[in-house]
């Protein structure tokens, strides 16, 4: 029974450690990125749940690929909403596949809104979508920006449930500075100490919370004070590899070895195949190659802060 | 052809001018409230695709009764996204039902994403989920947190079919405070400021942008601070009637006679068979009834700033 599972936070304490990596793997399936072999995704005269279907099929081949590797992946809703109902059928079905395969499943949805309105979100994506078939994440990315009372409902369901939060903290786009940095001290310090305390009620075991930050990758000088502000938060970065961020400057994100923060990489993977260094493999080894070459980046990180 | 439309500022002035007013009706469907002639909706002993079709039906039902007196609707996409891929298909059938019936559609679902995913929300909301059905929204509301970059997308694609946007500057809950007003010159006046620069190259005829502002109502006196800041933008304001905000609070926010604002209720006509006035009546009649008097509450409002 998943409510008898274990708090996130040592659910995911124990993957990092079994599978010696915080490598999380974005499942982020744009049309137009997915690999020749499933050209009927993005064919406009096909039927929109074929193309939803072979987009499905893409998620799933990935994570095929991914989950003797990796502790988690990270599903993006957008590219499932953006082919409607259709892609909705391929989220569930990514979601189940995923747990399947023993991952955990961090819903990258951003969802953030009034009270009455997360509890809907809440249900949808961390208690199962009004049917028993198990097709939930166990945990997900939420947007701050309306407050307390907006992120409430979720730790409610955190709490009976077993499952994980990243609050947006500083995203890793270059857009991030426009409001998060705004007053002083900025806004994304202001949230990293309510995401402390928030965090305080889900400790697990390991000592760190089930309710986590997401900070970019990209703002790899600004760990440590994030870290300092958040110190037993899971951190949720972003950024890495595509994006510009490297394994050396993530150290102050991390709290002990490994544990203490995942570092995400969406098309570092899933597009590998189009890098020239992995351009005479089929996409499947490509993806494979840059997920062990991601994790062997990031054996070097040893956070002891 | 839906890209010949008119820019979503006009196309919103003439609907308003059409109704009379500026009333908008929120499509919550909260399960827990509906009339119990939807009691299937709850009854987690059928299918989810059945109790999601009831679901689909209240709005249909909804949206009949209230087609005729207001110019727009704005179904709130998280009770859709509570049943899963079952719900995803009422919500392209509910927009359709709307769009049929001559409203306009504001979709409520507060994204807000790195620029790359933004594309694909854009899409999904705006430009029609990977089809040709025309299950879009007019408009939609998006949280601006992670900056211009993530808004970019959207005015793209707004330029292209003639969308608008309503963008989260202060929403109506308690919570609001809580990051919104951080800093000095406090966060929203901020967000006005860029929302305004945002709209610029989207002005309609009418002179007002289809680039727009969520301000609850539940904030009246700050109104004119906001319309000084936004002197062009389309203000939608929640929190009219259950939330606690009256009419004649609201004349700030409107730019002259009944133009330039709408106002939001949405539990308070779909949820007015509850209350003590209407309790004699079926649902039906009550929304309607709570529909015409919450007209007649809007009438006294005469912006003229």
């Amino acid at each position: 029974m998943k409510h008898e599972r274990k708090n996130f936070a040592d659910r995911l304490w124990a993957a990092v450690e079994a599978k010696h990596t915080a490598a999380v793997v974005g499942i982020d399936p744009h049309l137009d990125l997915l690999p020749s072999e499933y050209d009927d995704a993005r064919d406009l005269r096909l039927a929109r749940s074929i193309r939803a279907k072979r987009m499905g099929d893409f998620c799933c081949a990935l994570i095929d690929v991914v989950a003797p590797l990796v502790p988690a992946v990270k599903p993006q809703s957008a590219f499932f909403e953006a082919l409607g109902a259709d892609g909705a059928v391929q989220w569930e079905r990514v979601l189940l596949h995923a747990r399947e395969r023993s991952l955990l499943v961090i819903g990258d949805v951003k969802r953030g809104d009034i009270q009455s309105t997360a509890r809907a979100y809440a249900a949808a994506f961390l208690e199962g979508a009004g049917d028993q078939s198990g097709a939930v994440c166990d945990a997900v990315t939420l947007s701050p920006f309306l407050g307390g009372d907006s992120i409430e409902p979720f730790l409610e369901v955190c709490a009976r449930t077993n499952s994980g939060l990243f609050i947006l903290v500083r995203t890793s786009n270059p857009g991030s500075s426009d409001f998060q940095r705004h007053g002083s001290p900025e806004l994304s310090f202001q949230i990293a100490e309510r995401v402390a305390r928030w965090g305080e009620r889900l400790i697990g075991e390991c000592g760190l919370s089930a309710v986590g930050a997401v900070v970019g990758a990209t703002h790899a000088g600004e760990l440590a004070d994030f870290r300092a502000r958040m110190p037993r938060s899971l951190f949720l970065l972003p950024g890495y590899g595509a994006q510009g961020a490297s394994a050396g400057e993530l150290g102050a994100a991390f709290v002990r070895g490994l544990q203490g923060a995942l570092v995400n990489s969406s098309r570092g993977i899933s597009c590998a195949y189009k890098e020239e260094r992995y351009s005479a493999l089929p996409w499947r080894e490509a993806a494979r190659s840059a997920t062990v070459a991601m994790i062997a980046d990031l054996a070097s990180i040893d956070g002891s802060s």
